[in-house]
């Protein structure tokens, strides 16, 4: 029998099951509704989007129990590959889904082409920025054991991934950059905002810091 | 030698050599902060509130060793007793620094009554609150292996210190509730300014979690 969206979505849900924290399958439901705003908003092939989205870090699993050696976007498109075959999609679409999931990571030659490509790179960013992103952010630091602030050591000094980091030193090295990478006109409108929110969250943060507000 | 304030920072700041996280010497750095901006506009004495301000969560080590069968305001107040003997203060304002100390956790029979008290319980739950309140709740979430989101369970219904906590939780069933505690005039303005910051910051969360914006 032929799988429905509703299956792929089941599958990719099973996928997360042993993950939690900040990159867990709640990040892989906030992509596809981002996914599915800016779907919309650019005039997207909806039925690939729905897919890709749900299926474009079916992968990470296998890419954090291999410590990194293994590629989540490439280990993806395999699974991805398998579990298509199931459904009733054209030999273009299929191609389509799988150069999204490829190519959301950005990395070496897969450089998204498709605008449905584009649109999940630029949901996939979008879900490291705003408020969601300054959440996450605190809550990695809170995973690798990181400081809460460590105002005494300028960002451009600390190591990532120690107790050094920070959720500041998050946002001053990669996520204050990640604007300036947009693929789309809706993703890169989405991500000026989101970019205003961290400012302005990060600026009261300091004064509350100072004892200020 | 008659120790210094510098000396009563130093002594306090290495209570906390083993500590890192949303509960760290940085913490009580941001209290001291607030505590000398309220202190001002409410009139305190000044030297008193510093002293308080670094010393009122001293006996916290001891507290998280024991898997809080010490009370970290209790076992502070010990440690600040023998500390102050080297400390030139005259009695009433000793007795002034131990009940600030004591009193700051508002439990059981230990009242904040001194302005001075009230000062610092006021600036310890104002660091619970605001964009720093925000911050620490992901952060404390990240550091007990929680999830990140749980929008299928309502919050009331979900267990603390587990995974199914999350940053939300901890607004929704505590931070939110903090601002109607307060025991001074400048800590209640302040207070509902950081309650006004977090409930847009959730505004947002839930718009960004639906892909709005």
């Amino acid at each position: 029998m032929a799988l429905t969206v509703e299956d792929i979505k089941a599958f990719a849900k099973e996928c997360f099951s042993d993950s939690r924290g900040s990159h867990d399958w709640e990040h892989s439901r906030r992509v596809y509704n981002l996914c599915m705003h800016i779907g919309q908003v650019e005039g997207a092939d909806m039925e690939i989007l729905k897919i890709a989205a749900y299926l474009h870090d079916v992968g990470r699993f296998h890419q954090d129990k291999s410590k990194g050696t293994i590629c989540h976007a490439e280990k993806g498109t395999e699974m991805a590959t398998e579990l298509l075959d199931k459904y009733p999609i054209s030999p273009e679409q299929k191609a389509n889904v799988l150069h999204c999931i490829r190519s959301h990571r950005f990395r070496g030659n897969h450089q998204p082409v498709t605008l449905e490509a584009k649109i999940l790179f630029d949901a996939d960013k979008l879900d490291s920025m705003g408020a969601i992103g300054i959440a996450r952010a605190f809550q990695f630091a809170g995973e690798v054991g990181a400081k809460f602030h460590n105002p005494d050591v300028s960002p451009e000094a600390t190591r990532p991934y120690t107790e050094e980091d920070t959720g500041y030193r998050e946002f001053k090295l990669k996520l204050s950059k990640i604007k300036d990478r947009m693929l789309t006109a809706e993703g890169r409108r989405m991500a000026e905002e989101r970019h205003a929110f961290m400012e302005k969250y990060f600026e009261r943060f300091f004064q509350e810091y100072e004892g200020e507000k």
